[in-house]
């Protein structure tokens, strides 16, 4: 299934998960241990990941092709160098040559949206046009085509989040107003929720069943902008699965139906709409699923 | 350049312009017919064109691999069949097949604006990640790695046209809002000012030059519209070159000034954006370029 043995790592501000893929493409390792801010504290934590998932699988860390890391921030894929990953410390680290020295195995560094949409495809079994929307702290997309992403000329492929969608909406820090980050994203559940603190996303639910209006408008701003953000990706390029990724998910049935409620009602406006079918074709990426990092595992030899 | 030589064709409401291509993918033969509607008509004034285009060439049509149509409307690319192209008199007609019989030679299908983003790229000499924005009659855009087009599940890919980018826009012929479409296009031009009759790209500039308030606002409607799908483009796929095709490019330095000034005005307020050098990404489509005849003829064999 893959051409060979190798490693995954989804390097987040809180965690680093890793796994080991044999070349049935099965996960023989998994674990999480939590992210050391800093150049040294991530090289560290990671080399040190590699090494336990090798000896997890029964093997050697020259048994593995190379080591694939999906981590947020600017990528540049060539160098493997990583800008401006500040919730981990990282102004800016030539991540894959430091890592890759550590490890004595090759290291490639992507994006983690697109290495979780790479990972996405994977796990759920999909083929042809997918886009993958991650909802998390921001909101960005992936976009693949039988299996290999679209990345861009700079590495900015999938970033709708900074997709201006009101004119007359709120200001976002990347210097726009009504970018679809504002209404959909845990930052704008935050700003639109001001009482659910630090992860507004853990009690939403229970506090709209409880009837507060906030968060029953944050959720309902969430919901909408989230459809809206399938619609870009539908009418852009037109996929055959739109899979919802991101912390945000967890919200679970709520978010889901409501995101689909929203499609069927543009739907049944539109023929032309309703002819993208994206209400059908929305999937939810499995609750434990690590394809940040089976994504970037995968994405190696690319 | 090619792996053989081909003939391709853009089939229009009032025109069918017709190229042949040799191997080393240069034209040997460009012809343009005016379009006879209905399924009769469209399919003989074809087979008529590719026998010119071959006699032309001082060639038989058997020695040309296929023949690659460019056609608006809803196409399906496996059956060659082409539904709701109203504007040549077609509601469904099997074009690929009918026409490989009346010719001889296998016929493919491609929507026209795809075929043109293909063309454009040949054309042009570009490469990697490439964006075409089409501004006819209608907005459709066309995307393009290395040289091979982004389709889609149903071959709806690059129609950014019906993305709505302001909630309290002007109602769309597709049931929605404020699309883009409704602002920069043709058609959007006729609605903002009437007193442009029936092509009112013709005279636009010379009326806004001459103090029209009406053409002007159409004007501008038209340009922030043209620079905002330009954003849609970059966010999405971040190409490295968009490419400004569609009659109304006729307009030439107004129209391309304005949408690179809009553009630096909005990376002025945001580095994200400013990130995307969009500005500097802008390229026109030459004025005579038959391009969704050439990107026809480049796709028979995808």
């Amino acid at each position: 299934m893959i051409s060979s043995p190798r490693i995954g790592l989804d390097i987040g501000g809180t965690k680093i998960e890793g796994i080991a893929l044999d070349t049935a493409g099965e996960i023989t390792a998994r674990r999480v241990v939590a992210t050391v801010p800093g150049p040294a504290g991530v090289l560290g934590a990671s080399a040190e990941l590699v090494r336990a998932l090798a000896a997890e699988s029964g093997a050697q860390v020259a048994d593995y092709a190379g080591v694939g890391i999906g981590i947020p921030g600017q990528v540049d894929r060539d160098s493997g160098t990583v800008r401006n990953a500040y919730n981990m410390g990282l102004s800016s680290l030539a991540l894959g040559p430091e890592l890759s020295a550590r490890v004595g195995i090759p290291v490639r560094v992507d994006n983690d949206v697109t290495a979780a949409s790479i990972g996405a495809v994977h796990v759920m079994g999909l083929d042809g046009t997918v886009a993958y929307l991650n909802l998390g702290t921001g909101l960005a997309a992936g976009m693949t085509v039988d299996g290999l992403p679209i990345r861009g000329t700079d590495g900015f492929a999938g970033e709708i989040g900074h997709l201006p969608i009101d004119p007359r909406g709120r200001a976002c820090p990347c210097g726009q107003f009504g970018c679809l980050e504002t209404v959909a994203s845990g930052s704008a559940l935050k700003a639109h929720w001001p009482a659910g603190g630090e992860h507004p996303g853990r009690t939403l639910n229970e506090a709209v069943a409880a009837g507060d209006a906030d968060a029953k408008l944050a959720r309902d701003y969430l919901i909408e902008g989230a459809a809206n953000a399938t619609r870009v990706l539908g009418l852009t390029v037109n996929p055959g699965a739109v899979v919802i990724g991101g912390g945000l998910r967890l919200l679970g049935d709520p978010l889901v139906s409501g995101i689909r409620a929203q499609l069927r009602e543009w739907a049944a406006a539109s023929e032309f709409i309703a002819a993208l079918g994206l209400a059908d074709r929305l999937r939810v990426l499995p609750a434990d699923s690590p394809a940040a990092a089976i994504g970037a595992a995968i994405a190696i030899n690319e």
